[in-house]
């Protein structure tokens, strides 16, 4: 039976990790929001997470169904997907290792979200302006070089080599760092044109990983929407500056 | 031998959820940064983390040594030792749960953080205190009744019963909700205290947590430090109302 991925229709947003995972295994799955029919659509989503009796309730999308399991949080659902389908290394000590840079991944995640929306997402950007520049501008000149430099770090660190975050092949971790590089880039465009050169392991990986033949499939698909300023990544020229 | 685990000193922080779930499993653990000594300090913490040859290089405290492995992050700490010392279930799927649960917990947590520090980590609170205002009232009016609200129904509408969040036993999860909300009632007085009716189970589980005896022992113990203005719950006045 195909997978179930629940999240938002029409961004790309944190349900972006999980696809690229799905993707690169070459997994069936319904990304239910996007298609019509019974039980399909935001509707059907939104009546899960509403039920009054699910035990497994969901805070959020993305949540993904496998059968009668309902696993919340990119995080979890790529744990549980790279375990099954070699998108994780075997042992337990890289397995954590894989988790922790996958948990500073979503980290990041967060703060990107938060360059535009610092103070409440109940209200517009437009109505938190002044706090997303000043947010923004610390996020570009603190936080970008913290968590770059990490990841970075963590590459020609691995005993195995720089290409990969975890081991010697491909996980998710290495998938997900590409979506951050990807997403940095469309909502920074000044901010990472001055930088890329110190980051050369992660600009490799990226790199690399475009050309994975699955996953440039899908990124030259439909099912690949652009990023936009409904997503997580927004690209607001206000926000972006050389650091 | 011994788990050592290592976070800032002087402040329960987000090391205070690794630490609950050791006491709870009497687990021998040495609190690195808070010992003096030989490879002990906050010294030692920080040259582990500058290291320019360790292959699992952690981003931030929390991280735990367990002989060769290095685990970092919260939720990834709790699933490690939760299957090793019984305080997660023995399903798959309730795993998933468990895990899941504990990163919406980190979300929450994350949250609270950015009510005083909403713009930036590397300037006082006193240099963002307007933008604190704003989103500490966005947080008590509409996030907390979202998360307790959330946190609720996972222990209403758990098959096993509402006494815990995860199964018919005792898990990482229910310590963590207990300093949730001992958290929440420290850094928002007032807003809690307008609120917990509407949370009885929940404050039905922090009541039966802090009754467990090693939870007990451990909070009347030295080693449970107070809450304070340097760690993530803070109780700033000017944050707290009635929603």
């Amino acid at each position: 039976m195909a997978y179930e991925l629940y999240y938002w229709d029409g961004i790309q947003g944190r349900g972006e990790f999980v696809r690229l995972t799905l993707e690169e295994s070459q997994t069936d799955y319904i990304d239910v929001a996007r298609q019509t029919g019974r039980g399909m659509g935001t509707g059907a989503m939104l009546e899960l997470m509403r039920s009054k009796d699910e035990p497994q309730i969901p805070f959020a999308p993305p949540f993904l169904r496998d059968g009668d399991m309902i696993i919340s949080h990119v995080a979890n659902i790529l744990f549980y997907l790279g375990a099954k389908h070699g998108l994780l290394p075997e042992s337990e000590r890289l397995r954590h290792v894989a988790n922790g840079l996958q948990l500073t991944i979503t980290d990041l995640v967060a703060e990107v979200h938060d360059t535009h929306h610092p103070i409440s997402t109940s209200l517009y950007y437009e109505d938190q302006k002044d706090a997303a520049k000043a947010r923004a501008g610390a996020f570009v000149r603190d936080r970008i070089p913290r968590f770059l430099g990490y990841f970075e770090q963590v590459l020609q660190q691995n005993p195995r080599g720089p290409r990969h975050a975890v081991g010697d092949a491909i996980s998710y971790v290495d998938l997900s760092l590409f979506q951050v590089i990807e997403g940095l880039r469309y909502a920074f465009p000044k901010a990472m044109g001055s930088v890329v050169g110190d980051y050369p392991a992660l600009m490799a990986l990226h790199g690399e990983v475009a050309k994975r033949p699955n996953i440039k499939a899908y990124l030259n698909s439909k099912r690949r929407l652009p990023f936009s300023e409904d997503g997580i990544f927004r690209q607001y020229p206000e926000l972006d500056l050389v650091p």
